[in-house]
């Protein structure tokens, strides 16, 4: 699934994964053009040119970065909701995921996906479909939501990109080891996100009420 | 309610406005560092020493558009939800009103308001107080709701912040001249966030439910 071919080698691909960390945080707390590489490789305790083994320089890297967030998101939280028949359980499934994501290490990734304007046009345009991609993957579940009576009154647009939003700023607030664990985060964010969209159930008639 | 002293004068303060958005605009596209003064001189038809009788650099420029930014939110979305006596009125107009603000003219200068990053540790603190009272008085909303019995079963920091999220993320996505006018992204942003949160008023059975 990855798209960086470094990710193929298994150590060698620990130690890409470790980098893009490292990098994430520096970028995410510095900005894309304040990071030097020197610092990046000072933070994962590589020279300048041991680092130049796995990127082959700035833009690269951020691209990188970029590609492994997607390929964690496409792992960790489309393939498992794929395999979800209902549009309720595909819903409550993709929202659930990416909301553990990124409280369990996914956040500085996950805010750098939107740094789109330090790729090139070309790295640019991929990442740019690949987040398409998973929009409408969003999109179409509340469509077949919707096909089953089952979406409360809303746009399916401006629907999924309220979801995005939702689950995509828990990387700017959610702090580990803070009142709310992350799993009590994830919870209240598929209660709240859930509780908008999904109409209940039609219910059927229970032997009291029809007596 | 301004704190760039520039503002208070009103000729100049329309020049000033008149350059924060060139300049929110050129850099939310190439981003915070990558943008030089002289770009944003050149925009907003200026020589760099015109430029300098309005900013005093970069840093303060950023600094400047962020507080602009917390002003237009102060006086269009705080002061007029601050009106509205019943929470359920308070919270709708928050949520209309801030989505308004991004589809008409905000969408850049939104997205800056979170380009902490650039600014000098005195500027970033002042920025995140105000940005964390207005995240208070959403919060403080939903529970002045609760206490009405309206809220549905969320926790109201996590809730505060989701509906940020979805309000925020406007700006990311919009594009005026699309499918959607600004109102009707405004209108379908107030029923999702709404409808997940605020719970039916208990209702006064009828005549009809009485017989």
């Amino acid at each position: 699934m990855t798209k960086t071919g470094v990710l193929n080698d298994a150590p060698e691909a620990n130690r890409a994964v470790e980098i893009f960390r490292a990098a994430a945080e520096i970028i995410h707390v510095k900005g894309f053009h304040a990071t030097s590489i020197s610092e990046i490789a000072d933070a994962v305790r590589l020279t300048k040119a041991g680092l130049y083994y796995y990127i082959k320089g700035k833009e690269d890297l951020l691209y990188a970065i970029m590609s492994y967030g997607m390929d964690l998101l496409e792992r960790h939280v489309v393939a498992p909701a794929r395999l979800e028949a209902k549009p309720e359980d595909r819903l409550r499934s993709i929202v659930a995921s990416h909301a553990r994501l990124i409280t369990n290490d996914g956040r500085a990734i996950t805010i750098l996906v939107n740094e789109l304007a330090g790729l090139t046009e070309e790295h640019r345009r991929q990442m740019m479909t690949r987040q398409r991609s998973y929009f409408e993957f969003i999109r179409d579940t509340l469509e077949a939501l919707r096909s089953k009576g089952r979406l409360n009154e809303v746009d399916t647009t401006v629907a999924a990109f309220s979801l995005l939003g939702t689950v995509l700023w828990v990387s700017r607030w959610y702090r580990p080891g803070g009142r709310l664990s992350a799993e009590q985060v994830v919870e209240e964010i598929v209660r709240l996100t859930l509780g908008g969209l999904v109409a209940p159930a039609p219910t059927e008639a229970t032997d009291e009420e029809r007596a």
